[in-house]
């Protein structure tokens, strides 16, 4: 599956007392990397409200594999992993860009919705973002 | 001029990499003492958004006397520093509960708005909780 | 199994542009609910690291129910599911409080090592909290 | 006085009930503006770790002029403002970089330590980037 990538550099406030990245950062930039994804398919949060099409998280995951210390460039892949007509599921994975070394994998679920939080069905709503979206999912 | 208390316990999502609990947390701590402080005086958030009356930050002073660390207690003291007819400021001091010790001290500024964020005069729109405010403000 | 309870209010810090809490907020009160029921069983923080005894997080899983939303209180309950002489998963359930809805379900695993995150065992480094831990573990 | 740039894009997690951002995640991106000056004039944090030299927060002030919202990029200015033997303060202006409308105002106060937080001289310690620092002061 084609990964979407973005980055991103740890400042003190991603971190805690242990010196190293606090586990929670982690789900953040999970955030980040799968905006970066829509964005990079032609689907940012400004076409995404007029239709209006939000995906709230049903459920996280996160593996941590080793930590990222304060001032690290993080590397974050974000792509779609599974679709079904009215939910996705998104993977990551984040790695220390200087060295390739990877940090997490993870997952989130989303819900399809409008802007009310009610499920809608995207095929029907948006079929180009469908489209695209089921093109990527079965590509793999 | 009479304080208001509430209470926080660091976790390491608070801290830093510096061993110390983040200089931006205690912001955080102000925007709860603030709150208790509300609903001390009898307006929790359920009653004001009914008025609909927020208060937007205007602006936000720390100054920074002594860390706080992981697994400490905080005593939050917050209360009504100045008030005009549509802005109040509020002050705040932090300090570690088993010592006493003072561990910051700061202010937030505050508009009166309705929930577009459009300025009100709550002498007009709430006279009660205006008075409530204006007597404390007095009281000092 | 016996579950061990604390409290947290929503803050709008906790929050986001969605209107409700922010689902990163409630993987910091899973950390919350952990400190407590170490606290709660007699192995405080302070304890803990003059052993020195840590754990540091090895995965997160949340699965969200329904929204909590600002000024809520909410109930978040926690305790050991799994244990291993080298590891131990914790579970979480958070209701809001008023009216005992369920609003998230997860778990994290931990790792048991000393305070440079190597791994320790337990059972033979503080045999006293391992056999609070086993014990709790063996009741379900 | 010379301006040092850095970006960063909002997520919803930056956001608040509110509909805007947090008023806190603007303290996050002063951190983050005065780190990218620090590498800027060739002094990152792997550098600053050598000597040791940290930069502890004594005051934090930020003025709110207009929200950010969700998906927004900004563009962080800081430079410093001040410059004592044993402090030194920086300033900051966060625009909305799509219309260069200036949102918020701010500065921060800085003791000048080791990585134990005792204050030292940095014109003794490492005269070229207090040299630096004073050069950069000092061209206003």
């Amino acid at each position: 599956m084609k990964k979407f990538y973005s980055e991103a550099r740890v400042i003190f406030g991603d971190t805690d007392a242990m010196g190293i990245v606090y586990h929670n950062s982690y789900i953040r930039w999970f955030e980040q990397g799968r905006t970066e994804f829509l964005r990079q398919i032609g689907y940012p949060y400004s076409v995404l409200e007029k239709i209006p099409f939000w995906l709230p998280v049903t459920f996280v995951h996160c593996d941590y594999k080793s930590p990222a210390f304060y001032d690290d460039v993080l590397e974050i892949a974000a792509w779609p992993e599974k679709m079904t007509y009215v939910t996705i599921e998104m993977a990551y994975e984040i790695r220390r860009k200087e060295t390739g070394e990877l940090l997490v994998t993870g997952s989130t679920g989303h819900a399809m919705t409008d802007d009310k939080l009610k499920p809608v069905r995207l095929a029907k709503l948006c079929p180009e973002l469908f489209g695209a979206l089921k093109a990527l999912y079965d590509e793999e």
